[in-house]
């Protein structure tokens, strides 16, 4: 199974008045994590998107524990991987270290998705198809 | 129970370039509506640090289920309460809707925290005190 | 000429350790007031954009004067109007108060902008339409 | 004259309805850059409050041109040097370059700040040391 790791330096405007980490920065780290996952197969996004003719990959679930605190100037270290595909929607799984400590764990389902035919303005899941799947589990 | 609603406008900004709401966002939006929750309470939060000498309400779980986008331009609105008090935290329930679809459903776990009296870098949970649990259970 | 007045509660992850407005939230505030000054000029920002066909009304230029800092819980007040007119840009200026202290002095350039007929990844300017310009000039 | 380079790579959630970078992002980007140029001589932000008992270096001025959008999967690289140093404030430039061309261009005048010694609540500004003007001029 791929897993990609990405380093993440916490700049002062990540972080709220209690000096640490403001928690929706997270799910930003997070986004970018996946996308950079992507990018480590070979799938920067906006080849993804153009390839395949999808408008994104949009998530339908989201949840984060958050065990320790982070704060700016702290570097982290993001390891992801995909937990499970599906026929049109996967799991993403992120674990955010700062040194040895386990500070968040996350996870994300994810939804290929494209606009409808009959309607742009209609999301609509699709079929992720087998390519891009192998790129993840074989090694 | 104390539920509060807070009205949300869909700015350009919070949009991403399928045109809908970067998911992330939508974490600012429930931790604005928990403040303004507090608010509702006779609880605003820059007072609520000061009389109880806590630097927050940290998160330590976060969730969110996306049931339906929603684009800029759009009115949203929040619904959110309390659904547990436990000795030093409590869990936060969101729904946010679009006209009368649910469009999100989310829920926060958040400890009412101080900074440690021996290190002020450290923190550590508090009791909640009694008359801020009764803002918000009594009628 | 036109002027909108529009309020902003700053919430707790609008502001840095400092326990004030991280300045790059300021011209978020003012994009949303640029949005709102159109939206009670009749014209809110998703017509605008399909009635005429244009991408958006990036800017071209940015400027802010920060006078006094605010802080989390600070309601604010920001009037905003278009100071300039050219056949295809226009200049938006935003007066944001706390209190009766103008805290932040703000100008925007922004073009109106197309994607080029042949080549969809391309941006370029347009003639701003008459009936545009007469919804914020007439009185 | 100290000069940093910083590479950003434009993330999704940078990115806004039109496909180009949210023009408050730029400023984020900016403020990473003063915190980089500033770690590149030895004075990473956390210690520099620390070391002087200031509380920030806020802005009281900020400025761009954009020259060009950017979007997301792009690679830029932003040099940031400062410009002028007076008694308590100091200039800061950026250039934003993606490839060859220059895309944005922007300015910040920031001042060494502290809380007032008697109002932690007020902020005043201070005059810069010597000795950290110096990291960014002696060759």
């Amino acid at each position: 199974m791929r897993v990609n790791r990405k380093q993440i330096h916490v700049e002062w405007g990540d972080c709220d008045p209690a000096g640490i980490v403001y928690f929706p920065r997270y799910f930003e780290y997070f986004d970018a994590c996946t996308n950079a996952l992507f990018e480590s197969a070979g799938l920067p996004k906006p080849d993804l998107l153009r390839t395949y003719g999808i408008m994104g990959i949009p998530l339908v679930e989201a949840h984060a524990r958050y065990i320790a605190p982070s704060s700016f100037g702290d570097t982290l270290l993001v390891e992801t991987r995909i937990t499970e595909w599906k026929s049109s929607s996967f799991s993403v799984q992120h674990k955010l270290y700062r040194g040895e400590i386990l500070a968040v764990e996350a996870s994300e389902v994810r939804v290929w998705t494209a606009r409808a035919d009959n309607d742009p303005k209609r999301m609509e899941s699709r079929p992720i198809p087998r390519e891009v799947i192998e790129r993840f589990t074989s090694s």
